[in-house]
């Protein structure tokens, strides 16, 4: 089962790298990072790059297709490489998904249309003003397309794909490698929790971490 | 103030870049990648390679330091560069943090003597037996010693950590930021949660994702 990652500039590496390290665990899984060609490809701080060991032209039909979101999205947001892949790959994929921004990508492309999804927070109106059917959900599954919350939403989606390809118990010994029983030390990962003072400064300055 | 993470061949990628997407996002901070000598370093699988764009002697006085863990570490367990670059810049570090097996490393390398630590939930007994005071924590701050539990555990310990550093108020910003408001589809990530049967396959089976 092939699963191929497609990486762009300014990708954001949780989003990537969280439903890398569950989904590598899958029996049988070959992991792919790919891009318009094999390089490094960084993040938006320039302090982290992850190589793309093929070309999107070296995997044409991967099993599963994720894509990460990041600040680096708005640069595919129209027809080009990625796009034209991505249009010939879910042809004959399996399970077509995406993290954060990265369902800006699908939709963009046309993948999601008629479809429910999530996004990031922060892109949930310009998800909907592209025509899909936005839920606030921390991840969606329809038909074959998964699309995940921001970042660190990725590795929920991740495990629930995992069940969905290998049944609970694999998912389960999954997180239970990756030790993920989650106790993050404030409650302020969603607009509904967060003090309203931090979801304002978000919401006014960058959208950062995207 | 710079943030060095060390990489070394099988470490587990989400041990590194799990705190990497939360400390990036302290203002102020500049987090590098360092290895023995400026390469690209490989998890277990051989698919996801992260580049370490600087040395050891090139990062001799980080302000915080984060070792990951992986199977890669039972390579770093006796004296060696990683070992003597640690023992040098925890001289002058402000932090010195370790996520999943890392404290297996810290522990080797003797900084953690008399202190109480955490480490991923098959390592707590290689752990003790380094006469380390072992505890059933998601992470557990020691003085300027921070070591979190298995893999995901680095994203809860970060956001501590970021806390520590920046204050809560930023810390809860960077958590909205990467929206972590986490929903496991299991409870399956902690041995005591998990199906007995599937806590039973992970102990007897590979160390799987450590």
């Amino acid at each position: 089962m092939q699963i191929a990652i497609p990486l762009f500039d300014r990708f954001a590496p949780l989003d990537a790298v969280g439903p890398y390290q569950v989904l590598a665990a899958l029996p049988g899984a070959e992991l792919i990072f790919i891009s318009e060609r094999a390089r490094g490809v960084s993040d938006s701080s320039g302090a982290l790059t992850l190589r793309a060991d093929a070309t999107y032209a070296d995997v044409p039909h991967p099993d599963v297709i994720l894509v990460p979101g990041g600040f680096g999205v708005d640069d595919h947001l129209a027809p080009g490489p990625l796009q034209d892949w991505l249009l010939a790959a879910d042809q004959t994929s399996t399970w077509t998904t995406s993290v954060c921004t990265g369902a800006l990508i699908l939709a963009a492309a046309g993948l999601l249309a008629g479809r429910e999804a999530t996004t990031n927070w922060q892109a949930k109106e310009e998800l909907a003003r592209r025509g899909i059917k936005v839920r606030d959900e921390r991840y969606v599954f329809d038909g074959k397309y998964a699309t995940a919350a921001g970042v660190s939403a990725g590795i929920d989606m991740a495990l629930a794909l995992a069940a969905r390809i290998a049944g609970d118990k694999v998912a389960q010994g999954i997180q239970l490698g990756i030790e993920y029983d989650p106790q993050p030390p404030f409650n302020a990962g969603s607009p509904e929790t967060a003090p309203p003072e931090i979801v304002a400064a978000l919401r006014s300055g960058s959208r950062f971490n995207r």
